[in-house]
């Protein structure tokens, strides 16, 4: 399974678009090339593609463009939350600057977004991206609130889930559709399926953080060491019993983690098992929305992000 | 000197619209109601609505609110910046709660304050903001990259002045402006007003920041102990001997300052009395610029608001 090369490529004009623009002063224009560097995946920014590929508006690189620079500020942003050191391999910019540089470049990364917005001056999209940044920092202070809580519900985690990732891949899809001004099916048929997928990657993303595995530029059981209750440790500590609750709860938030206990403890509780079957479920969720898509090219892509988005290791 | 009572009335207005906004998840409105208990003197609001007096189009609160939103999250990220303990005389975010959440709580404010600027949907004023609020976020790197830096420049001093507080004032000013269509030479004249009020402001707080005062809500010599050079240590350095530009770099960056000895020898150089120069060259560009503006009474306020921020004594 590979991603569509057409849209590899487009995504390189993209990347060009963000990189051209350069602050005539050096601080600004250093932290912003350091960020640029190195490449994501770009899921939100093909997605984006994908979705305003029908009808080829002049506008369509730079909106995947603006989804980028949005997802990136957010980036840099929980880099300073979660104090990480490192960011897709490479060193944090929290850690070789310091967290105030991470707090205002990532403001400047995210005023940059709303201006390009602007120049794109659609009112639908404009209120799409507003509301799903807004939403977005809603997610991840529902999730500081949520750190080191074993009373967390299964409602709470998924709305964690949607808004701090679902939520900009639903907006990626719809503002991307909205561009091309396609009919209204379309645009709920791509925006729902959106959503799933975004929640799919994040059930994704919890699971590898479980999981060793080093090309993950990021080290593993990082959710577990911050006290993050995310969904593989949710489940098993709801399949526990009094003593394994007791165990579990002295793993929450450890930094001096045993890795191999912790696992194993977690996997034999069903942990990671009943979370591979929620990402199962969005999977297929997410496919099912994708047939609903009446252009057969945007709905084979579609099913292919999904499929990607299952099966990834990284 | 007081300020117009028919502005801070509509003022309250304001206040009442930012603060009916209310999360239904806690974590989110107990963060917003702390920020929003304690009000400033709302000086860029003030502006806005004067500004927008002039023809009363039905959004001019809804402006003025966008813009103390704006503003609120700059200083919510500021002092996670700065590491200030204290906001208005109460304790900062950052210091109640943490860092993390001064940082996300500040991403929130910020994407509501884009939000009712869609709602608003004038194109004119979506550009300056956006555009006012990464020059914020510029004002504000190049300032930290000038920490500890005595080779800064008076160029360099003017241009962070201009962007972390001047830019504001102005968009306040312009948008407030466009929101009411008035001619062009209106809108030209009170944003020029505007931005050398706020540079006006911003070199009164860098000398505010020298004076003793605990009416300020935070403690004194707090940028010389920061490493920030501001006008007054600027203006003693280049007039000091070399023995003396050596006793000041020892008190750049101090946590633990002599601040009789840092304050009397910064004064003897004579680097309060060229703030105080420089401060009064901004009064009267002010008031130049406001005796341009041909509304008899929007040129009146706006000569009151100079004379409110060169006598402010916090």
């Amino acid at each position: 399974m590979t991603l569509n090369s057409t849209f590899t490529k487009e995504l390189e004009v993209v990347e060009n678009l963000i990189k051209k623009d350069l602050n005539k002063e050096n601080i600004i224009s250093g932290l912003y090339k350091y960020i640029f560097k190195s490449s994501g995946k770009k899921m939100r920014a093909r997605l984006s593609l994908i979705s305003s590929s029908i009808f080829k508006h002049k506008d369509r690189y730079k909106l995947a463009a603006i989804i980028e620079l949005l997802h990136t500020a957010t980036l840099v942003h929980d880099d300073v939350v979660d104090n990480s050191p490192t960011r897709r391999g490479n060193k944090s910019v929290n850690s070789i600057w310091t967290n105030s540089h991470g707090v205002l470049i990532g403001d400047y990364i995210y005023s940059k977004a709303f201006i390009l917005m602007v120049e794109i001056g659609n009112k639908k999209i404009l209120k799409e991206l507003a509301n799903a940044t807004n939403d977005i920092s809603q997610g991840e202070l529902i999730q500081l609130d949520a750190i080191n809580n074993i009373d967390i519900t299964l409602n709470k985690l998924k709305k964690i889930s949607y808004y701090k990732t679902g939520r900009l891949f639903e907006a990626s899809a719809k503002t991307g559709a909205l561009l091309s001004k396609i009919n209204k099916s379309y645009i709920d048929n791509i925006t729902e399926c959106a959503k799933n997928l975004g929640i799919l990657f994040q059930i994704k993303d919890d699971l590898l953080d479980y999981s060793k595995n080093m090309d993950l530029g990021k080290p593993s059981f990082q959710d577990l060491r911050e006290g993050k209750v995310t969904y593989p440790f949710f489940f098993a500590f709801k399949n526990a019993s009094l003593e394994d609750q007791k165990k579990l709860k002295g793993f929450l938030g450890t930094k001096k983690l045993n890795e191999k206990k912790a696992k194993s403890l977690i996997d034999d509780l069903s942990g990671i098992k009943k979370t591979q079957q929620l990402a199962e479920k969005y999977h297929i969720k997410t496919i099912e929305c994708a047939k609903r898509i009446k252009n057969k090219s945007v709905c084979k892509e579609m099913i292919e992000l999904a499929n990607v988005a299952i099966n990834r290791e990284k």
